[in-house]
């Protein structure tokens, strides 16, 4: 998407300086910090630190990360024995994203198709990129389908602004392009359509106000950034027209594991009759589980995470202490909203309500 | 209560320096700075400014305001007419605070009754006193009704941890003793009973993260804080057993307004069938009105206190920016929780329903 202007990825291969880049998502908002995954110390660091973030591009990455396993070793020494070991490095970096061993695996099928070292290097690179390309389509196609849904509240509003609530950031910052639950919105954007969107901030590493309101204002995306307490609020007074989210792992029945507090915001939506869309690729369905507040366990992270802030002071992006020193916290980082509190699932096949039915009728090959 | 073994208050006459005395709630819980009400100006500034907040607190530095301002003009110079503009200025100090006016009328007219100058000064001291003590009183009889709650739960669980949640700061830094919402939570410690608090941070301001956490700690009330947006994923999973929180305005009807973000929590209280109280002295009942999401306005504060976030880097209190510098931000102060979501009142005259005819049947003096 613009970034002043500029087209921008989170991850691409720049081909003059023939290297993977990113940006480094921890600067953000403050920064525009562009870094170079030169060696798969660089890639890994990356992963782990969370310079990038989101599954679809954390596989993306894990994806380029093999292209700079084969550089780095085939290249130059260790062969393909260390290549492996690498690559291998590059999965383990997050051991719970499904989608960067997947990833990772998928890189090096290919690469192992190719003979000479040369050659594998350029399947990894084109691979990559392919891979890179799916999540673009997906997101693109979830843009198609889900801004059918704000062109009819524009309809029904009489070309009047549609107010669109979004938490976290499921924007192209994780998802390389349109994201998930933004794809709707650029895509009305697109179109000329009069949108708004309300910017949880998403406590407790405030991805919210940090980058999907980064994201939407450089587009030149009407936002406003509100406290996680407040959506209640504007729902009740008329002030929301639909909510949208992502999702980074959706039941087979239709419950979806998000950041923590898009359930409570699903409870207001569902209370002042506000439609709630969970935007998604379909390699967020876990079609092993159905009910997902009993199956899906939710990682504590870091304390630290919640008593800390960080944030610009005179230029420096610093850590600051919010809380008394002795009082302990807890960091639950996702949680997870039952099908019954979501209007509808917006996927790159179409949008279907969440139900083991209807999604099943998406995607046939599912069945049991 | 209790702060490092030491009773103490979040305001006091000192005999032995003959001056009120404050805590200045804007350090805390980085630095606990005692400060002087030496002038009018201090106490107009530390209105003003928030060294105190909350209605009961704002109505006791109201009433001793009027005796330091009898100490200056009557002692002095100024004499009674300069008294009375100084009292203006204490009430103009944060105009919607009904207990603030109130608490300056109330001790005027007590003034009045006295003829020399020293005996005004002095009665002007007693009636403060009477009103902080009023305030006390109020919220030890909200602790003694409520804490049976807190009992009942208890004996359900066969004396294990009863877990409670709690938003923003309905303690004694904001009401001299005991609290509202916390009344019931230091009666049940005082009576041995297991009690566990998880503090909501509430954003924009962070009075649980800074004054609850700091106030419950200081005591030795387990807590544990957690972000605005984690209640809803404990309640889902049984990990609280009752939410108790203070409100700033309530109608005939039981609907609550309180600060932003309680409405969420009462959705989710509901979801999961948990009882949601909300604990209050009968002067925040506002007879007038009914439907509070309809006729409560909402303040809305500076965005900055979105934005920004107050929190310790080395030793210093520092203000950091966590969003992009060109994004807009909206701060709505409270929301309005409707009665059904209500399990109950906890008043200094009892427990009752949140529906007007429950609430008459305890105040029937206010029967239209």
């Amino acid at each position: 998407m613009k970034v002043d202007g500029k087209d921008m990825r989170p991850i691409w291969y720049d081909q003059d300086a023939e290297r993977v880049k990113i940006i480094d998502q921890r600067r953000l908002p403050h920064e525009l910090a562009i870094v170079e995954l030169e060696r798969v110390d660089d890639v890994v660091g990356a992963i782990e630190g969370m310079a990038v973030r989101g599954a679809p591009l954390i596989g993306a990455t894990g994806a380029y990360g093999v292209y700079v396993a084969a550089v780095t070793s085939l290249k130059t020494d260790g062969g393909s024995e260390r290549f492996l070991s690498e690559c291998r490095r590059i999965k383990a970096a997050r051991p719970t994203a499904v989608n960067l061993a997947w990833a990772v695996d998928r890189v090096l099928s290919t690469v192992s198709k190719a003979n000479r070292f040369s050659d594998k290097i350029e399947a990894a690179r084109l691979a990559a990129g392919d891979i890179a390309e799916t999540e673009v389509d997906n997101c693109r196609r979830i843009g198609e389908y889900g801004v059918t849904l704000v062109e009819e509240i524009s309809a029904q509003k009489a070309g009047g602004t549609v107010n669109i609530l979004t938490h976290c950031n499921a924007g192209w910052l994780a998802c390389i392009e349109y994201g998930t639950a933004t794809a709707p919105i650029y895509a009305a954007f697109e179109k000329g359509i009069d949108v708004h969107v309300w910017v949880d901030e998403t406590r407790p590493l405030n991805q919210g106000a940090r980058l999907t309101a980064w994201e939407l204002g450089k587009h030149g995306i009407k936002h406003t950034i509100i406290t996680d307490n407040a959506g209640g609020h504007l729902m009740q007074h008329g002030r929301v027209d639909m909510v949208i989210v992502g999702t980074d792992r959706t039941t087979r029945a239709g419950d979806a594991a998000n950041k923590i507090g898009t359930y409570l915001k699903a409870l207001a939506a569902k209370d002042n009759g506000i439609p709630f869309y969970v935007a998604l690729p379909s390699t967020t369905f876990d079609w092993h589980v159905t009910d997902g507040v009993r199956e899906i366990p939710i990682e504590e992270r870091d304390p630290a995470e919640v008593t800390h802030v960080a944030g610009l002071d005179a230029g420096v992006i610093k850590q600051v202490l919010i809380s008394p020193l002795e009082s302990p916290a807890a960091n639950f980082a996702f949680d997870v909203t039952p099908a019954r509190l979501i209007t509808g699932l917006i996927t790159e096949r179409g949008i279907c309500r969440a139900t083991e039915k209807d999604i099943l009728r998406l995607f046939p090959d599912k069945k049991p």
